[in-house]
């Protein structure tokens, strides 16, 4: 096993490069932030990926046991404060910006993505209570989130009901000032562990009729325990999955189990997609962690490897094949573009100047950034070859682990549908106009990613005007994230040059190299 | 989980349409022949095969234990005489072609990758010792082997010597009529069990100097009992892998072990070529079972599972909706036009007129069936979503039991190398005209296909010519796939057509929607 290092460097030459001019990050403290960070990730956090996935979760008299050593990780965690990063500071968090937040997020996944998960679901919870909760529910819930002391649930999927929420059945109903709750959800990560001494479930079920649809669904804080009492929120099960073998998928039964509302009846989807538009970036920055840890052991094990010979006779190792050099220029422009994607789309979160250009950079990070991370781990299975194939390198362990990422916050192509549909009519076709605008100053001079753009504008006014737009969506969407690729790549190279990286050539290389 | 159902219908239609003309093959009588074995693949192999992926294989005092049921089925599968199905007849076997043993061990592997692996390498070592052996030796271990009392290995890979097996270190001297045996192998799957009463190592050995490269390397046979006693071969460990739970993949120290010579000294490689040219196609076939497998879960989810409306509002099942047709039409693409390829290369081995082109068609199935079975199981898991996920539904397993095969019996990388030079240049160039003809008499009148080809030519010429093709070899040879990939659907949708099957109009529509 190649030790984990975060790349905190990379990290940082790609905010500079695409978020630089934020004005609210300061790059300096951010940097020292997450430093601190990478130390507790590579010492605490990292050693324990490869056991706990052996171990996995187990179901105990119905509460979830969490793997050895995950409790006292989890201890160090909150009590540094590092729950409460981008909570704000009255109500006990730090009050930190969104793009050291990713920094953070990022390099926790690549330690351990188990953790990652169940842990990071309270950012997501606390901006969905700031954004609709009330003032009590606020001073209530988000310090014992932002503190660590309670960890927090998505419980948004029913059996039948994963990517079409109209079909959910569990109900609530009123019961004096609280409500109550009936029904079984699925799939829920974090539903029950040993890590926090509370946990609070943020619940969609259903107030209105069946044939209301979506309309229906009112979302819900059910905390795991009302007034000293257990409530009636019971684990039944946990999955036996690919990946994330310590990060517990439960199914939970609420048997008239007390919950309040959160913001108004029947608008309970809005206030759950905050959590989910959270969500998603984050689902795009945990395929930059694989992608790029990845990169780091194939890139570690080719240098080392001793392997036939270079074309002029001397001993080769396996990095001088020019079969495994492709494979490992493939993972680093997936993992470098993914990154800078991600980037790219939480500079403009914190810019807040153009709405529409976030809503349609966000389904297109989740897809590729996803994609980027499956792929970038099959082909670190493919350089290691049969070592690959072994559980012992840690390379099987992240295709296993990263397999969800295109699944889980909406499937990818869900995700390719709401870009070809959503996306091109997005604020009249400012999206589509702003996203050109953006490949434009990305591209510079490079005439390969200019005349691409030409012909993606071409596609896209076909496609918008296209009745039947749904064909065509998968093949429209990874038309986009390849020309968005090949832009943030001229100007990786571009910096790469203008900072004398030790790497520029290589990079220069790979920038040239990508389709358009 | 999804009951296995084998796809006789479709191999037989595959059979009839790209190897029927092939003299020695009896359709009927194979086509009895492998429904018989359909139903013990799916009465007794197929049941055993998450649970064996579940419990996996042991070492206990030095010796591997196989997962419960493996040998009770094991046991009926060599009595009903199918361990022998190809060895000749005088040496106990039933001498039939490779086109019914193609149809069962594609059967087969999809019912049970991990057993089919174990079992599978007995055919080749009867085919290297047919080839390579004594009279004696022939005389002694083929009935073994084709009896089923006996199982074999292939113990080639050393730890650093995988590709490369000019670094193998393993050492062989004279002693008296025997040999003697020393060093370590890695990989060795099947490297023990308790599945038969013996076991059959076939071991590469150095019987020259290091500097010899593979020129000082000879193959021997090495039994693990010799005259009733355990010869000085141990198991050491058994490796933790990402798949094949329920097949041993053993290192295995040879400590003084008695061995005997096959073939001359010196010759090994050329000797284990014929085992693993034997293996190659039967990995391709590996690739396509994981594919048709993949394919047949995901089409019956998709046809089951309730999400969303149609486009004019009626109540939807997941096949539905154009993404998930898109996935499903590719499986069935990849599934179907592998087993094609495969039965060409296969037919071209049994006419025995086009050698060349059998030693091009060779790596192109290897490297194309594998990615076929990767790719289609993991669209297998995309199609149903969450579900796909988890272990119970199937297509996790084969998703981890398909990753082996691009690495296996020579990395696709390699297999892409030895297209893009030997390939092109076998027998001064006879194997490309070949190709380019088979291409022409596939792709009937479909002008896609015939454009295609022209373009292929020029490219194939150039790289020919080139001074440094490895950088182009992996483009070359997935070009070389897609394009026979196009071609032999044009003859699939022809030949469905002509025989009005019920989905002649979705096979139409797939061929007519492939890339050349």
């Amino acid at each position: 096993m190649i030790p984990f290092r975060a790349p905190v460097d990379d990290i940082f030459f790609s905010l500079r490069t695409f978020a630089g001019d934020v004005p609210c990050w300061d790059a300096e403290l951010s940097h020292e932030i997450v430093r601190h960070f990478a130390g507790f990730a590579e010492g605490v956090l990292a050693p324990l990926n490869a056991p706990g996935d052996r171990q996995g979760c187990r179901l105990e008299d119905g509460r979830v046991v969490m793997p050895d050593g995950f409790a006292a990780a989890y201890a160090e965690l909150a009590g540094a404060g590092w729950q409460g990063l981008t909570a704000p500071e009255d109500h006990g968090g730090q009050g930190l910006d969104h793009l050291t937040a990713a920094a953070i997020s990022e390099i926790f996944t690549a330690a351990n993505h188990s953790l990652q998960m169940v842990t990071s679901l309270a950012a997501g919870a606390i901006e969905t209570l700031m954004a609709h909760g009330s003032a009590a529910q606020q001073a209530e819930f988000v310090p014992r989130l932002a503190s660590g002391a309670w960890l927090s649930t998505m419980c948004l999927t029913e059996a039948g009901a994963g990517s079409d929420l109209s079909r959910i059945r569990c109900r609530a109903g009123r019961a004096g000032d609280a409500w109550r709750i009936d029904g079984q959800k699925i799939f829920i990560s974090g539903g029950d562990q040993d890590l926090s001494a509370g946990i609070l479930h943020l619940v969609l079920a259903r107030t209105g009729a069946p044939e209301d649809g979506v309309k229906g669904l009112s979302l819900f804080l059910c905390p795991a325990e009302v007034a000293g009492r257990r409530n009636a929120v019971t684990v039944t099960r946990i999955e036996e999955k690919l990946g994330l073998h310590a990060s517990p998928t439960c199914q939970i039964e609420f048997d008239g189990a007390t919950g309040w509302l959160i913001g108004a009846e029947g608008r309970g989807l809005a206030a759950m997609f905050t959590m989910m538009n959270h969500a998603r970036i984050d689902v795009a920055l945990q395929g930059v962690a694989h992608a790029a840890r990845a990169h780091a052991i194939a890139a570690a094990y080719a240098a080392d490897r001793h392997q036939g010979r270079t074309a002029d006779g001397r001993p080769a190792v396996l990095a001088d094949h020019p079969d495994v050099r492709r494979m490992l220029d493939e993972q680093q422009a997936l993992a470098m573009g993914a990154r800078a994607m991600c980037h790219l789309a939480l500079a403009e979160i914190e810019r807040a100047e153009r709405p529409a250009l976030v809503e349609f950079l966000t389904p297109l990070c989740k897809l590729f950034g996803s994609e980027a991370g499956i792929r970038a781990a099959d082909l670190g299975i493919q350089v290691l070859g049969g070592y690959g194939y072994l559980e012992e390198y840690g390379v099987a362990q992240i295709w296993r682990d990263a397999r969800i990422t295109a699944i889980y916050e909406g499937t990818n192509g869900i995700h390719a549908v709401t870009l070809a549909t959503r996306g091109l009519r997005l604020a009249e076709g400012a999206a589509q106009g702003d996203f050109g605008a953006l490949i434009g100053r990305l591209a510079g001079d490079d005439p390969a990613t200019i005349a691409a753009l030409a012909a993606w504008r071409e596609d896209a006014t076909r496609i918008g005007a296209s009745d039947d737009p749904l064909p065509l969506a998968h093949d429209f969407a990874h038309r986009t994230a390849r020309l968005l690729l090949r832009a943030v790549w001229q100007r990786i190279a571009a910096r790469a040059t203008g900072e004398g990286r030790a790497d520029a050539g290589d990079l220069a290389r790979i920038a040239a190299a990508l389709p358009a």
